[in-house]
C-alpha cells in the first residue's frame, strides 16, 4: 500500500511538474487521467481503516476562541458600513461557471470548479465584486450602497499564520450609480480610515492611484497599447520585489524595451500628497495624455475631498500601485499595516495589504445583455489578515476571552434537586435569562462553582431544601464569593440589575 | 443552434429516465459522456454574446428586503441559543470527499462534490452535523454545547415557493458529552419551542420518537435485521404518503411479508404522550424486547423533564416520525406547523417541518481512529421555510421594512455647499452617527427630503448660507416636517436624542 501512495505521489508530481512547464494540453491530459485511475484504485482498496482527520488545504475551522474574535472584527467592521447607511446584501457561494470567465486576467487558473454532476457548469466564488455585478446587472439596478459580507474561494499557495487562506471571508462596501466624481470614491477611502483606527492595528497607510494614470504612464513612456495590462501586473509586484527584478520581468520576460522600463522606473518611484498631483499635472508627457491628464484632475479632487475629512495623513498617492484584477477603470487603493505594535505581539506577523478596492465602471456592462453600464466604486476589507493579527495579540496578552454569554449557572446544593433545577431554569429561560446547568442528576456544587470559574459566568442561583422551603435562592457572585438570599420573585430583576453591571 | 440545443436537453432527459430506471451503470456512463461531449460542443460554439444571467438552479440572491427579514429570524435563533449558554463554531464549506462519505445513506448522491484540479478531493458540505462530528473527533473535544449557523448544499429538486433550494442556511445547536440521560435531550426540545414561540409563526407540533422504539417494534413485527434501515425509510414517507402507499412500498418494493408491514401499520398510526407510553411500556410484544424498552423508558424520562419545562402541549409522541438520516441512534423529534396564519397570507405556502434533530452517539467515533465514543444530540433549525413565511406575510402586510438604519442626512438647501455637506457629515461619522448625503455637487432640496421619505431616514441635517454663518444647522424632522435651529456643537446630542425615540 505504501508502494501504491508512493506511486500515486510521484505521478501527482509528474502532472505538477507538466503544468509548470506548460506542457502539451493532451500530454497533461493523459497523464491526469493516469493519476486519477491511480487514486481511484488506491481509494478502493483503503477500506475505512485510512481516514484523514482534517480540514480541506488551506482551510480551517474556527472554534469558539477564534470566534469571539472574528465577531468583534465584523461588529466595527458593520457598524461603519452601516454608519455610512449601507444595505446589505447575500449571493450564493457558488456561481455559473461562465458568470466568473474573463473578470480575473492571470488569476483565473486560481478558481475552484464544481465537479459536473450533470446540470450546470458552477465555480466557487473568487471574490464578492464580480457577483455583486452579476446581481445588479441581473436586477437591472442602477443605484445601490451595499456591503457583503461572506467566504470566497482561491486556489492559492495557502501562508496560513500571514492570514493566507484558500477559504476566507471578504467585507466588501460598494456605492453603485451614476454621480458627480470623486465624492462615493473619498466615502470608500473614509471607510477604510474608520475601520482601520477602531480596529487599533496600529499605523497605517492607504495607498492611492489611478488606472488612468497608469495606463497614461505606459503611454508616454513607449509601452505599446497590447503590453499595458502585462506590464501593469508587473509594476503590481513591486511591493513584494526590488524594482531590479520587476524591471528584468519587464523587459526579459514581457519583451518591453529597456529605454521604456527605465522611465517606468523613474515614475514608480514617486509617491506623495497634492503636491505631488500638481507637479505631474505640469508634467511635459504626462499632461500631454488625455487619459493621464483625467485621472491627476480626479486625484486632485479626491484629495480636496480627503482634505475635508481630515484623513490626508494617512493617504499617498502611489505611483507604484497598480492591483492585479482586471477590472479596475479609475481610483484604486490599498492599505498596509506599516509596523506591529510590538509591545503585546512575541512574534511579530508580516501582514503588508489589509484593505482594498478601486472604481470599476465597466464589469457591470459586461454582464448586461445590451452593455449598459452601471459605473461602481468598492472597498474589500482583508479580515483574514486581520483576524491574525488580533489573535497573535489576544495570545500574548492575558486577557481571558468569554466565549458565551451566560450570566447565570443554576445550581444545587444537595442530591435530588435536579426537577428543581429545571423548573428554576426554564423560569429564567422564559424570562430572557440566559442560563446554564450541569446536565447531571446529582453535581457536586464545588464541580458547579468550578465551572463558573472556568467559563466566566457571573453568578449562581442555587436551590437547597431550605430556600425552597422559604421561597428564596440563594444568589452567589462568583467574582466575591458573597451570597445573597433573594426572594424567588425578585430574581430576574436582581440577576439582570447584577449582570448589568458587570 | 437551437436544434443543438434541443438534441442535448433530449439527451439530458434519456439520461435522467435511465438513472431514475436504474438501468445498467455502464449505459447510463456512456449517455452521460455522449451528454457531456453534446454540451461541450454547444458551449464552444456559443462564444460569450449567448450569455445566460442567472444564480445557479436551486439558489437565490439576498437583497435588501430578504436581508432585513431573515436577519430578524437570525436575532430569535441566535438570542434563543446564547440564552442556553452555547458557544459557537464554524467549519469551511467545503470538506474531504471522504469526510462525508458513508454518513447520509440514500441521500448521498445529493452531495455536490468539486473538479479535481490536483489536490485533494472535496465536497460541499451537505449538513453542519458530520462536519461538526469530525471538528469534535479532530480536537479531541469530549464536552461541548455550540451553534453553528452557516448554509449547505444539497443537489435536491429545488421547490423554492416552499423554501426548499440547493443552497440553504442551517441552524445548528447540539450538545456534545456524556451526561445523565435526556437532560440534554429535554434543553433541545425546550428551544425549539422557544423559537418557534419567539417567531410567532403560527400553531405547531414537536413530534417525538426514538430510534430504540422503531428498531424495537420492527424487531417485534418480524422485520429481518438487514430490512431496519429501508424499512425505516419507507416509515419516513409517511408524512407525504397515506399508509396505504407505504405499505405497498414495503411489501412490493422492499419485500417485506404483508403481516410484518400490518403489524407495523398498526403501531404507526399512534401518537400521544406520557399515557401512551406507559401503553406501549404495557404491550405484550414491545416491553420484551430490550431496545424498545429502553427507548421507552427514556421516553418517559423526556416528558417529564418537558412537564416541568411546561411544554407537553405541544409535543406529541408519534410513532411515524422516523427521519432520514443514518446517524440518528436515541431520540429524534420534528417540528411541523399546523396552519398559516391566514389573515395576513393572501395565498398560504406549504410548509411542513421547520425544525428537526435528534441523538446521534455513534457519529464522532466513525471519525475517532480509536473509535471513541462521544454521544451528542441536536437541533437544525429549517430557516429558509420559516424565511418563506415571514416573506409571504410582510408581502401581505403593509408594514415598510427598512434595509438602512441611517438617523440623518446631510443636505444643503442652496448649491455650491458640497465641501460643507462634507466637513458636517465627516464630523457626524466620527461621532458614530448613522449619516447620509446624495453623491451630487449640487442636489435640489426637494430631492435631499424625497429620499428621506423613499428609504425612511428620520431626520434631515440642512445647512445652508445663513445657518453657517449663525453656526447652528436646521434638523427637520422627516415624519412632521417640523424644522428646529441647532447650535452645530449640540448636532450630534440632539440627532442622539431624537433618533433613540423614533
Amino acid at each position: 500500500m505504501a508502494a501504491e501512495e508512493a506511486a500515486v505521489r510521484a505521478q501527482a508530481e509528474t502532472v505538477r511538474r507538466l503544468k509548470q512547464d506548460k506542457a502539451d494540453p493532451d500530454e497533461i491530459a493523459k497523464e491526469v487521467t493516469k493519476l486519477l485511475e491511480m487514486k481511484a484504485h488506491l481509494g478502493a482498496d483503503e477500506g475505512k481503516q485510512k481516514f484523514v482527520l482534517k480540514t480541506p488545504k488551506g482551510t480551517r475551522d474556527f472554534g469558539p476562541k477564534e470566534m469571539a474574535i472574528r465577531e468583534r472584527a465584523f461588529k466595527a467592521i458593520i457598524s461603519c458600513f452601516k454608519r455610512h447607511g449601507a444595505e446589505v446584501i447575500d449571493t450564493p457561494v457558488f456561481e455559473l461557471k461562465e458568470t466568473l470567465t474573463g473578470k480575473y486576467g492571470e488569476d483565473s487558473k486560481l478558481i475552484y470548479d464544481l465537479k459536473d454532476q450533470g446540470g450546470e457548469l458552477l465555480s466557487l466564488r473568487y471574490d464578492l465584486t464580480v457577483p455583486f455585478a452579476r446581481y445588479l446587472a441581473m436586477n437591472k439596478i442602477t443605484n445601490i450602497k451595499r456591503y457583503h459580507i461572506a467566504k470566497v474561494y482561491r486556489r492559492d499557495n495557502p501562508a496560513m499564520t500571514r492570514g493566507r487562506y484558500r477559504e476566507f471571508y471578504q467585507c466588501d462596501f460598494d456605492i453603485a450609480g451614476q454621480f458627480d466624481p470623486m465624492i462615493p470614491d473619498a466615502e470608500c477611502l473614509k471607510i477604510v480610515h474608520e475601520i482601520l483606527n477602531d480596529l487599533q492595528l496600529g499605523d497605517f497607510v492607504i495607498k492611492v492611484n489611478d488606472r488612468r494614470i497608469l495606463d497614461g504612464m505606459f503611454a508616454v513612456c513607449g509601452v505599446p497599447d497590447s503590453k499595458f495590462r502585462t506590464i501593469c501586473s508587473s509594476v503590481d509586484k513591486l511591493d513584494k520585489m526590488p524594482w531590479e527584478e520587476v524591471r528584468s520581468e519587464m523587459v526579459g520576460e514581457k519583451g518591453l524595451s529597456p529605454e521604456a522600463a527605465d522611465r517606468i522606473g523613474e515614475y514608480v518611484q514617486l509617491h506623495g500628497g497634492l503636491d505631488l498631483i500638481e507637479r505631474l499635472l505640469q508634467d511635459p508627457k504626462l499632461s500631454q495624455n488625455k487619459l493621464a491628464k483625467e485621472g491627476l484632475g480626479d486625484m486632485k479632487l479626491l484629495f480636496e475631498y480627503l482634505t475635508l475629512f481630515g484623513i490626508t495623513g494617512k493617504i499617498s498617492f502611489d505611483l507604484s500601485l497598480a492591483r492585479g484584477l482586471d477590472y479596475y477603470t479609475g481610483v484604486i487603493f490599498e492599505a498596509v499595516l506599516l509596523q506591529q505594535e510590538n509591545e503585546h505581539v512575541e512574534e511579530p506577523v508580516s501582514v503588508g495589504s489589509v484593505a482594498g478596492g478601486g472604481r470599476y465602471d465597466g464589469l457591470v456592462g459586461m454582464f448586461d445583455p445590451k452593455g449598459r453600464k452601471v459605473p461602481c466604486v468598492g472597498v474589500s476589507i482583508g479580515i483574514e489578515r486581520i483576524f491574525s493579527i488580533l489573535e497573535q495579540r489576544l495570545e500574548a496578552s492575558e486577557e481571558k476571552v468569554r466565549t458565551t454569554e451566560t450570566q447565570v449557572l443554576v445550581a444545587s446544593a444537595q442530591k435530588k434537586l435536579l426537577e428543581e433545577r429545571l423548573k428554576l431554569i426554564s423560569e429564567l429561560w422564559d424570562a430572557g435569562i440566559k442560563a446554564e446547568m450541569l446536565y447531571k442528576k446529582n453535581p457536586k456544587l464545588l464541580n458547579q462553582l468550578q465551572y463558573c470559574e472556568d467559563t466566566g459566568i457571573p453568578l449562581v442561583a442555587i436551590v437547597g431544601e431550605q430556600e425552597l422551603k422559604d421561597g428564596v435562592v440563594k444568589l452567589r457572585i462568583v467574582a466575591t464569593r458573597e451570597e445573597v438570599s433573594v426572594p424567588r420573585e425578585s430574581l430576574v430583576e436582581e440577576i439582570r440589575i447584577r449582570t448589568s453591571q458587570c
